[in-house]
This record gives structure tokens, sequence and C-alpha cells, in this order.
């Protein structure tokens, strides 16, 4: 492609309403454009780049045994009623009506629309398991459209849907796409991690993960093991009982003692020079109207699922104000567990601790020396708090986890008879018996995933593409149009590497060698080939992106670099 | 592709809905499934169907130096309000309103997109033309959807926009596009002719032609030429005067006489053994008010676009039966131009004729022995009539014309500044004067163009898709999942052309060979290997869907003239 010709405007000037380097570059480079709010066009470059994600997408789900189908974007709303979904998605659904007054959404997903296929024309086991899939733009009303193509209410997904005769079935697929899932990505050559998830609207009776892109700018926390491949939600991460913690030496520890501390708990810390992590913080609970009092360390949250988890319950709360006053005596932040007349959870980091500082039940009063065990209760342990940065890894013992922030680039769910038990799609199996399709589904981001791949993918000239995405493989700078040799090697370079099968772009426009670099550094295509002074001479300078390296090189060097990298 | 794990159901009944062939075959074959009126998922083997268009007509489109981009499908609806299209469209936009009661339409067509988006990128001069496309789904809210996949609600289009300086630049652009679509439709196999037609409500102030797959089924005539490549719209096509009509022998011809005909103009015709092209048929029109008799043989019809051209006049009318009753003093079907007083536009079939019979201007009465040009003015000749067939070829002169049904696939249209006017999309030109833009589009529908090769390739048995577009180069019908010398060559077959990458489907069912038989005529693949008795001498049926022909050869062989032809 020559540059003359392509449509893409590079811009000096960040746009205001992009926050995140991604958005911003994607627009600075000329890869997108804003139509409204949450709603892109793209323009040549980052079709390219859209349209070499889809491939790779492709090419893993033709070969994991997946079936390309593609399925319409208007949906009938009944079939969203009838899976009971309607409700649940509510604001976000994209509505409309026809000429006639039906209804209809656009589909942000397509469980209703596959699941309804499928019962049609699948009737026994013989013709299970099957996957299907499709590359399709998806619609969702989003209430704050943000952060260029990572929230925008028009995107493009890759979504596959999975139907066996049984669990196991189920657990095979889900290992199939799993598996696929990780090929796509690193070969996007993304930084990611899969993390244990919870399933959310889409809902499912099985588990589920989630595909994090690690990135400062990401939604959701996760912890990662800096030794074993473990990774998790924050809402999941498990945390492990330091045994090396354990209190052992009880007895010598003098009774507990109260002090006066009319501050605040920040003011404590800091007058008295006690650490957080010595603080017992006691939290009290309401969960359908019973209460409980939660212990954990001063630097520590609690987290909520896996102290309902615990309880196995999902209705759990903070009590407000009035309550803990009215059951405790005492403001919230006086509330300690000695003398406490409700049932205690404690987290098994304050179940470590040989002692502490905790509320004493009494305005303005704190107690030093408190002894787990001694002076409060341990019948009631559990891993009831976030896990943090340096906890020890769950999983392998030897790492310790760090935290960090993830964007979901893709996500594995198994639903089971979610939704074939809604909309009836069912087989008779070898016996004749009528049965629920067990279903999984997983999706995957796909204008998401560019923004990903770009937020993570840049220096301070712009973006730097990895050669897997790259809109094209090597960019050609000319430096002077009316330079007759250069103008001869440069056209001769672009003529042979296209015919060679490389994905070239020609920069020959009438510029200055200042605006082509610019122009060149902001769109990061991985290889440039400058010819420039040495053209005379058959050289041109190459220079590479990724390895930040230059080297003059005579033409046919420049070649076979490229053709054999 | 192994046929056991296919989504695909073949039906054996066709369904009520499916008037047409393409729909009948595509819903039996299992290509496709309605989700609701005009809304379709495209199964498996439709997929691959529709994404072989889409790569024939990305690789022209790039050959041709577009360049593809992607636009929203969401678009504000202010946009339309600003091209002044919104009203034009009406009922057929699909609205929609987000949730913060924003409206906007889901894209039938992007010029309102596309041109606000080159009027943000281009100012100069230097940078054009340029041409765009995009491969995108589109929505119209159709009345009455039918014949599936040609016209439907939800579809498929490659849509392109070319933008120049001045006019020459577009007939370049346009002459680039057109021999791409033609390009497009010989790899698709499709009979087509390209022919002038209107513009229609996309607009436009210069030329427009449209690509027309003959078929029975479709809803526009085309007059084709025997001889040349002549074509033309039934509107649009012109009418050669024969000279060799022409009347040179007046004189002989007795004065007219009145004669009684109670009856209608049929029954006179069966009755007397008149033939209707020895009819003149008088006609009345208004334009704004004025009245004027049209003249045109009893075999012909009034062509009211050609009329209106001749007369500079879009507004034209049948009068109606009263103002004809008080104009002429008799009832329509006895009106006649011999004592008429209105202009009298005579058509060139008319005027060619030596005598004819027309109405009396009397109830109950008709002429015999009217000649034109004796007996009414001939001041005013021209060409006022549709084309018949056998109509001599405008264009050659040598071919007649035939009357064609022809499904419009593709549509090239000259805009002009018809939306850069409107949405101010314009450039600098060398001489630093602002000028508007001139435009160009280009459609073509991918999914309508499979149901037109459809409909174009069949058989009693099912579908017979061109090698281009079907969903797999060769069928293996294996006879017997019992008989173990089948199943090894057909598997070694299987194998051995995938590694060759010769997309096969293997019909590894376990199913009776007639069904394997039915099926495989319904899915159409051109090329099908038999693989039954023969087995053990490692000779297999080859059979050819688009010859039809059969013979038994060595796998060798067989597998030779696959990978060679």
């Amino acid at each position: 492609m020559r540059q003359r010709d392509l449509l893409t405007t590079t811009l000096r000037e960040t746009s205001a309403d992009a926050e995140t380097i991604n958005h911003q570059l994607l627009l600075r480079a000329g890869y997108i454009r804003q139509l409204a709010a949450g709603i892109y066009t793209y323009l040549p470059l980052g079709r390219r780049v859209l349209r070499k994600i889809e491939e790779i997408v492709r090419k893993e789900m033709d070969a994991a045994g997946a079936q390309e189908i593609l399925m319409p974007s208007m949906q009938p709303t009944e079939l969203w009623k009838e899976s009971e979904r309607y409700d649940v998605y509510g604001q976000e659904l994209m509505k409309l009506q026809d000429r006639h007054k039906r209804e209809f959404v656009l589909g942000p997903t397509h469980e209703e629309v596959v699941t309804t296929l499928v019962r049609g024309e699948i009737s026994s086991y013989k013709r299970l398991p099957v996957t299907l899939y499709q590359i399709q733009t998806k619609f969702r009303d989003e209430r704050r459209p943000r952060s260029g193509l990572l929230r925008g209410r028009e995107f493009l997904m890759k979504d596959a849907y999975s139907f066996d005769t049984d669990w196991e079935g189920l657990d095979d697929s889900y290992v199939k796409m799993f598996s696929a899932y990780q090929r796509i990505f690193a070969r996007c050559g993304l930084d990611y991690r899969a993390v244990h998830a919870d399933s959310g609207a889409i809902g499912g009776e099985g588990g589920s993960h989630e595909f994090m892109a690690l990135s400062d700018i990401g939604e959701d926390t996760i912890a990662v093991c800096s030794h074993c491949d473990y990774a998790a939600n924050l809402e999941q991460a498990e945390v492990r009982t330091h045994a090396a913690d354990a209190n052992s030496d009880l007895l010598e520890i003098p009774t507990y003692e109260k002090f006066h501390t009319p501050d605040t708990i920040d003011e404590l810390v800091k007058g008295l020079n006690i650490l957080p992590e010595h603080i017992i913080k006691t939290l009290i609970y309401a969960d359908e109207g019973q209460l409980f009092a939660v212990l954990v360390r001063g630097d520590h949250e609690v987290n909520e699922i896996k102290l309902g988890q615990f309880l196995g319950t999902s209705d759990l709360a903070l009590a407000d104000y009035q309550t803990v006053q009215d059951v405790t005596g005492v403001e919230i932040g006086f509330v300690g567990p000695t003398e406490l007349l409700l049932p205690l959870y404690v987290d098994t980091a304050v179940a470590a601790m040989s002692q502490g500082v905790s509320g004493a039940g009494e305005k303005d009063y704190h107690l030093r020396n408190v002894v787990p065990g001694r002076d409060f209760s341990l019948e009631r342990i559990g891993d009831f708090r976030n896990a943090v940065e340096g906890d020890s890894c769950p999983s392998c013992g030897e790492g310790v986890l760090h935290l960090h922030k993830g964007i979901e680039i893709g996500h594995v769910f198994k639903l089971g008879r979610r939704y074939s038990d809604k909309l009836g799609a069912s087989f008779l199996d070898a016996a004749g018996n009528k049965k629920s399709i067990i279903m999984g589904c997983y999706g995957i981001g796909i204008s998401r995933l560019m923004a990903a791949v770009a937020e993570q993918n840049y220096d301070e000239e712009g973006l730097v593409w990895p050669a897997s995405l790259a809109p094209y493989a090597v960019h050609i700078l000319l430096m002077s149009v009316k330079d007759k040799e250069q103008v001869a090697l440069a056209e001769a370079l672009y003529k042979q590497l296209t015919q060679l099968g490389v994905q070239t772009l020609l920069d020959d426009r009438d510029e200055r060698a200042g605006v082509k670099f610019k122009d060149s550094g902001l769109i990061g295509i991985p290889v440039s080939l400058i010819v420039g002074k040495d053209a005379a001479m058959q050289k041109v300078q190459y220079m590479s992106r990724l390895t930040n390296t230059k080297e003059v090189l005579d033409i046919s060097e420049a070649i076979m670099r490229i053709t054999t990298s």
C-alpha cells in the first residue's frame, strides 16, 4: 500500500476524551474514529489489525473442531423473556420495534438464539457433541462507554457454544476451548492470565474462567503467583494459612488491658506507632436478619464472596450503624471481640496472630494484648479476606501473590442446563430417554483485544504492534521524493517485497523526513526500512521497533532478514 | 469435515413459506434457518459459502485499489436528517433509542457515515482520490420480506464509496468498480447483465448501472440483446424504429370507416380476427393539468419514464375516467385520434403502421383503415413504449431483444455532490479553492448473491454449486460404515485430500446409501467420490454434478483429477 493513497490522518494532539493509552494512540495513529459515544469506525489500518485477530481466532476455533455459523443481530424479544434474561440485562439491552410493532433486541450475546437453533436441528445423542461459533458485531447499551474500544456499545465478538450429552462431555469441550484461547492470546502477543471467575449475568451451574490481559487500566484486580501459573480474581483468590505465624506461646502474654483512644483508628495507628497488621478489626454483618461478627486484620479487607460461600448465602451485608449500636452498645469503631455476644467468624490471619489490638466495646477505648483463642473463640475460622500483595501462593506454596489490574479479553463458562432447560433443547440418549443438552459458552472480545494489545505494546513514539497483528510487516520510509535514487530504490524495494508476499506500506508522501518518522513511530509497524542518503550505495537503514535497533544494510540483506524472520 | 459432526439437518419436506427454488433448497439442504421474518441464521454450510463470496469480493476490491474499513451499524439519526434521507427511507429504516433517549438508525447503507468520516480526514486534493469499502450486516425494515435471502431485513452487503476531485476522476473510479463487479460476478459463476438504471432513493446526479442475475423469479424486467452485450431495464430499453415498416403507399388505402363494436377490445380482437398489432390505442395523459394523447400499438405498453423524459417532466399520469369523458365525450375504450382536439404523441411503431384500427370517438364504434399521417398528425413522434420480445437491438441493430426477469445483485451510482454538499465534505484544490468532493457508491448484496447463485444452479436433486463457491470441493460418500475396506479407503482418501489442501466433506454417518445420495444431491458439492463395492480394488466412483457424469477410477487417478482440475 502506498501511504499517499491511504486514508489515515495521524493526529498530533491527544483527544481530551481519550483517557487511556490505547484509546489515545489508536485515535492519534489513525486506526479508529468515534461516530458516537462507544461507537467507532475502523479506518483501513484498524480494519487490518481487526482482520488479523479475526483470522487467528477463526483458525484456532476451526482447529479445535468448532463450526462457524452466523446468527442474526436482531433477536425476537420473546426469546429473552423465555430465558428469563430480559429483565436481568435490563437497560443494557438495545431494543427496537419493527414497522409492525414487533419487539426485538440487538444481541449482546446469543445463548437464546443458538439454543433455539440447536433445539431444532438436534434430537439424538448421535449428533452430539457439537461446538458452534461466530464472529459478529454485538450491541450493549453501556451506561458509561469509555476507554475507546475497551468498553464500547457496538463491538466485535467471537462467541462460541458447546453442546454435550453430559458433564464429562462438557469438561472435554471446555478444555478444548480453554486451550484454543491460550493459543489465541499467545499468538496475539498478550501478557495475560486465565483466572477462576464468577459466572455473572450469563449464569450457569458449572465453573468459569476469565482471561485477563495484565494492564494498569484494567477494571478487575487479579492475584498472580510469582512462581507458578496460579491466577485468580481477587474475589476468588484463596489465601493460604501460614503455619509459621500460628500462635504457640499464649501463656506468656499478659491479660489484655484497656487504653484511651478518643481518635480515629488511623490516628491511633500513627500516634501509638501500632502497625495495621497488629490490629484486629471487628465487623458486624447481617444475613437475612441474623447478626454475626467477622474479624480480620487491620491491613486486610473482608471478602464477602468467600464469606458468603462459607456461610452458604449470597445475601449478606454489613449491618447498619444503628443496628451495631443497638446490639453492641457502642459505635462501630469501638466494637471488639472479647465480650461480644455474637457468633465470631475469624479470618485465618487473625487466628494466626499471637496478640493484637482490638476495640474495647466501650466508647473511646481499645484493648491491647488481645490473644485469639484465649480472649475470644476460634470456633469458626476461615479464609474471609481478600488476598494482598505478598501472600503466599495457595497453589504452589513457593511463590508469593502479586496483585495486578486486568482487562477481561475472554471468558469461558460451563452453563450446564441453564438455557437448554428453559428453552427446551433436549436429546434422546441411547436408551431412548429425553435429557437436556449440557452447554458451555465461550467469548472473546475481538475489538477489545485490539485495544488490550495496544495498551500493552507501545513506547514513547507510539504503538508497537507484535508481528502477528501489525497492519503491515514492513514500513518503507522514503526520505526525499525529490531524490531520484531514493525514489528508484524505495520503489524497487516496495515492488520486490510485495511480490514476495510481504505486506508493505510505502511512505511515498511529499513530506519532510521528520513528519515521516513521527507518523511511522505512531503507526507502529515492527520493521522500518529507511531509504535515505545511502540509497546511492543500495543501502537502507533497517530499524526494528521491537528490539529498538538500527543498522545500515545492503538491500539484499535487508530483504533476506525480513523474509526469514 | 466429518459429516457425522456437521450441524446440518437436511429436510425432506419443503417449507410452505418458501416459494422460490433458492429459498426451498437452501432450507432443505441445511444452509440457512429462519429466526424471524426476513432474518436468517447461516448454518456451517451456508457460512462457508458466504465466506467464499466475501473473499472473492474482498480480493477484487483490494485489487481495484479500494481500502477496507468497518463502519458502525448504529448511526445517529441526525446524520440522516442532515442528508434529508430520513423521511425518504421512512418506514424502511430500523430505528432505536439508547438508554439516554438518543435516536439511532440501523444502517441500510452508509453514505452519511462515510461522507462524515472523509470530511474529517481529507481536506486537500493531494489526498484524493480514495475508494473505501466494507463488508457488513445491513438492516432494512421491508414491508414484506420474501424469497428467503433475496429480500431480507438483516443481510450482508459490500458497500463501497469513491471520492474524487472532479467528474473525470469519478468516471475512472466508476469504471474500476464496474470492472471489479464484472470479475466478481463472473467468478461466482453467475449469468448476469449490467444494465443502465435509475438512481432511486440513493439519489445523485450521475449515471447508474444495475447488475442483474437472470432469473424467472427476478422482480425486474430487463431487455437483453441476442447478439451484442446490450442490456437495459425495461424502463430504460430504447426501441429502434424499423425503417422497413414505414408506410409508403398511403394513397391506395380507402378512407377510414366506422364499424359497430359494442364489445370489449378483447372480444373485438377475437370476433373480427384483428391482430393486436393492427390496433392503435389512444391514451389520455395529464401533466400538471395539461392533457394530451399518446398513441401506441395494441400489443405495446406506454413507457411513462420515456414519455416523461421526452416531455421533460416526471409528474405525468393517466387521466381519470371522468376527465376523459369530459374532454372526448366518450368512454375511454372508444377514444380515437382522428378527430381529437388534443396534442398527439405518437409512438414510432404506430407511425410506421400503414393503417390500423382505432376508437371512433363515439360509443360502441371503432374505425378501420385509419392511416397515420393522413388521418391524424405525426408532428410528435417518439419512443414512448416498452421494448417487447423480438424488438431489434438499439445498440448493434443485428440482434433482437429478449425480455428476462432479473435479480438485482449489484448497483453502481455516480452520486456527484449529492452527499458532499449536504454534509459539507470538501477539499482545497491546487489553487486553494474550496470544492465539494465528487462521490460514487457501489453495492453488492453478499447474502442475496448466495441466493441468486442458488437460484441459477440446481437440478432435480438439489443445489449444484459452482466450484468457486461450493462449501467443500469434494464429498466422499462412504457407502457402508460396517465394511472395513470401505471405511479404510474412505478415511485414507479423506486424510490425503485434506493434507493436499482440498476442502473435503466425508459422509461417515451410519446411514443407508440412499440417504447419503439424497443428502449429497441436496447439498450440491460439485465432485463426489463414492466409496462402495469397488473399495477392495482401491477404486472409487468419481461423480461430477456439473457435467453429470460418473466413472470408476483408481484412487490415484481420482485424486489427480481433483487436484489438477
